[in-house]
């Protein structure tokens, strides 16, 4: 490993998160500090996707940003496996179960600063499951299902910006066999 | 907004990131706490594609994960304006230069955790333009230009797994009209 880690000090901590601040010499042998957010459960990314083809997507409230984003369904896991948090995330957040589930695998989100590892998932053969139960908890206002080419225009125009909603999406288009 | 700020205090800071913790009431009313990740300076994103259709990569080691890394070009504005750290990044990261660049829009990074703003760019007419002087500094070991399929090869198989390479990716996708 070209960095080398001299100390480390844990500086803060809660439920989801443990953020450390390392003393490290860096791969041009100079010396400094490195602060290292550690995401403690691995975060599951579903992407929906219905037999017309279409992508469910759900309108929230993110507090970190202060501002709506349109994402996939997704959150973190319980302790459980991936697969099944996934589909519990799915079931909350839109009330929808899926038949088909494809494990597009790992994930991680801004290397630079965390150790935030994630999995991706395409979902297919939908079908509805009662309510979704944490729509309000998570600040989900809307669930929207759009064309497979209307989500594509709504990422190439900025309208969505989560990148852990974009990168699934490419998984996704890319096990659909939807890149020309 | 559906979430609301009781109180709000700052619990880590260095030169690149902040943390603070928040005492909120989330969107079902429900009181707890929200610890809040600020990454200082916007990120650039760079996906560099030759006249041939090839996509330049970096391999790198990530401190954060403690695995290597096959990343696009990417780093964080030094307070210069994005498309100015866009093409500082890519000189210093791979040394070449770009005549035309496209600004392909904003992106977040986990935002269930951090407010991580960035900017997307499209780099193409690449020339060579000195050592890229960055390199040894940021642990990167080698560029790789690979063919765009194999690109998304390394995308769909998990090769791949960094959400700030993948997602700048579709994004590039889309903008070269590669999706069908």
């Amino acid at each position: 490993m070209p960095w080398q880690t001299r100390a480390s000090r844990v500086v803060y901590e809660n439920r989801w998160i443990s953020v450390r601040e390392d003393d490290v010499v860096r791969p041009d042998g100079g010396a400094g500090i490195y602060g290292v957010v550690t995401v403690r459960h691995t975060a599951v990314f579903v992407v929906p996707v219905t037999d017309a083809g279409e992508v469910v997507l759900v309108r929230m409230f993110r507090y970190t940003t202060g501002t709506e984003s349109i994402e996939i369904p997704a959150g973190g896991t319980d302790g459980e496996p991936p697969l099944e948090a996934a589909q519990r995330e799915l079931r909350e957040e839109t009330g929808l179960e899926a038949d088909s589930w494809r494990d597009l695998g790992p994930i991680t989100s801004l290397n630079g600063v965390a150790d935030a590892p994630g999995r991706v998932f395409l979902a297919q053969r939908l079908r509805p499951s009662g309510a979704a139960s944490a729509m309000e908890e998570e600040g989900i206002t809307e669930v929207i299902t759009v064309p497979w080419e209307r989500a594509m225009a709504m990422v190439g125009s900025g309208e969505i910006t989560d990148g852990e909603t974009i990168a699934p999406l490419l998984r996704a288009a890319i096990a659909l066999g939807k890149l020309g």
